[in-house]
């Protein structure tokens, strides 16, 4: 059983303190959860601690020891994406990633040329130390936008971080990897004979274009059609959740799969782990005390819906209704009537609204619109917006 | 000269503490400031202040006693428009409006067939006491969502205000119909032998479908065209702003013209008149301690560049630093590349960037984007995102 609570996520324990403890992620049946710092057999990471220290930036790395099987890697769709982003894109070998290497601190975002050049640097050094080549392996970076990144010290951190390596070990790797995170987010677990490690972080520039924030994946199980597999299984996670509307420049999430246990990896078991790790990303949205869930039925289709329920979970007055316990259903007609702006649509009222989740005393809020012109369904999670967000973000400055 | 300095607006004031004091806002020239709370001549108003006395109301009159001339109205696109919104596109002589009746302290809306007949029963008892047909008389309402309105303390409301109509005097007017703006936003001013006064609310829920507030403006110049004329002055302005991203339910403009000074309104005019009062509504945004301009030039089309604009000014990334005072210039290359998602383009840095008006000492900050792509341009004024938007809209409950 896991040791996974965390005393600062409003995320409400389900008895037995289980991984999966949101009341929307449900646990496949028979899994079982391993420590939740370790990692699927075949994988060996490590991770500074340098930025306790006073650097700027963490080193993670992650290696994939056995060798074969498949992969897979999303990447943000910010036009302004960072230098990582447009290596990963051009300069990796997406099906046959080997090796991950991870600068926390700083994103390398709008660094030009110099920037793109940093990141192979730190390509080329992780793979040289991991004995890959440069193409096996993917590069992730997190932190501040526009500052130079310092590769001297980033790579003298990856030759660190190689000589620590750590089969089946993915606690300093997960540490290593959070930024504004009030908890890591991680867990290890088996079904069916295949075991399932991943490690997440984001708090906040938190919207989908798909991926959202880093998450690394790894597992023994066979997975066929990697890319369709993760592009699935993050369509109904970091897909649906917002924090604040934004969307990094950064966001990645990677799947490798070695195949070894000669077992498919169950049905489900992706898909539930995502869930609860974004489910984890917005509970600790910046200043996050609540997380919502707008479920809008009804629309014309799932486009429709789609926006409209955005536009409810993105709006800061539902947003501040959440965090002061306000079961305010108008803020939640005014939204979806901006959404559906021009159109001509019956009143909606508390016939068809329910905010009572706003006002209730639980962690964990939902709230429903039902439209009545058609059959789309969407569902949008989301966090609330407190004082904590704004402390956060005005006063931090570059 | 005016005394409009109010010292509860972050809006610079300029020497002679003119209306225009708006750095973006400059006054036509040869222009007089008149008594702010004045009326245009032809026109008489009041207003109740009930609300002081524990009503949950307020009720504000205007009345057009010179006859003729021409007007315009135009109403929140808002899919969950409030009953009076209804009522004025379906029976309102909108090129014949003489007489506006307002209630502030409840919206109307999602209040159902009740609210219909209640709008209409405020724009019928305004008509009898005015000497007009119902038609003439344009109703709007502002405050909270999905409440009934109190009718009979309305109607009550109506008679009183009849009753005290003044001539010439719109300062009961300006503040019965405030709700939660910090200060009264009006003006009445001269130019070539034609006055012009107008009376705006609104600090928050502020996004443009076109119309984003209450703005009521009187003039005795002719204005042929009276609705094309209101809307490119509307598109220039109140079209202009955000607040916080929202679109009310209840936005509502009107232009009334007696045309009996025999003289044209004189170009400019209203549009400073106008663009004035909707900086002075983000300067009242809710919480609201600094105003910001953010520029976009060279995407492909007005289009995009619009909203490019308004994804930086609804970015509460870059909203926060406003406040923060952090001239965080990558904040503004994510919510640009957020916005061209998908879309190859050059590198956002400094270069075409300017985000040093972040953390300038004024209050009124000027940013911009360059983004080498087209000749489409568009600005969009925007508040900062403070602790008190949050005190706000948290705790205000329903």
């Amino acid at each position: 059983v896991s040791d996974l609570q965390v005393p600062t996520s409003p995320l409400e324990p389900k008895p037995a303190e289980s991984f999966f403890r949101s009341r929307w992620a449900e646990a496949p049946a028979g899994v079982s959860e391993l420590d939740p710092d370790a990692l699927a057999p075949g994988f060996a990471a490590s991770g500074s601690d340098r930025r306790s220290r006073g650097s700027s930036t963490d080193v993670a790395l992650l290696h994939q020891t056995e060798p074969g099987g498949s992969s897979a890697i999303l990447l943000t769709r910010n036009a302004s994406a960072a230098a990582p982003i447009v290596l990963c894109r051009e300069g990796l070998d997406q099906g046959g990633i080997r090796g991950v290497v991870v600068n926390s601190g700083n994103a390398n975002a709008s660094t030009g040329e110099q920037g793109y050049r940093d990141a192979e640097a730190m390509q080329a050094r992780a793979a040289a130390a991991l004995g890959l080549e440069s193409r096996e392996v993917a590069v992730a970076e997190t932190g501040t936008i526009g500052v130079p990144l310092p590769i001297d010290e980033v790579l003298e951190g990856v030759d660190a971080c190689a000589e620590a390596l750590a089969p089946g070990e993915a606690g300093d790797f997960t540490r290593a990897i959070m930024t504004t995170d009030a908890f890591p987010k991680r867990c290890c677990v088996e079904l069916d004979g295949v075991t399932l490690s991943a490690q997440a972080k984001g708090a906040g520039m938190i919207e989908p274009g798909y991926a959202t924030m880093l998450c690394f994946v790894q597992t023994d199980g066979v997975v066929e059609d990697a890319e369709d597999r993760l592009r699935a299984a993050v369509a109904a996670s970091f897909e649906r959740i917002t924090v604040d509307g934004q969307m990094s420049t950064n966001d990645t999430v990677v799947l490798q799969a070695t195949g070894a246990s000669g077992k498919p990896l169950p049905d489900g078991l992706l898909e539930a782990a995502l869930l609860q790790l974004a489910l984890e990303i917005v509970a600790d949205g910046e200043g996050s005390s609540r997380v919502g869930r707008i479920d809008v039925t009804g629309a014309r289709d799932a486009d429709e819906a789609e926006r409209v329920a955005r536009e409810i979970a993105n709006s800061p007055l539902v947003k501040t209704a959440l965090y002061g316990r306000d079961p305010n259903w108008g803020r939640i007609a005014q939204a979806a009537g901006k959404a559906l702006a021009g159109e001509t649509i019956p009143e909606l009222g508390p016939d068809v609204i329910d905010a009572d989740g706003l006002g209730a005393p639980e962690a964990e809020a939902e709230i429903a619109l039902r439209l009545d012109r058609g059959d789309g369904a969407a569902h949008v999670f989301f966090s609330d917006l407190t004082h904590t967000y704004i402390e956060i973000n005005a006063e931090y400055t570059t």
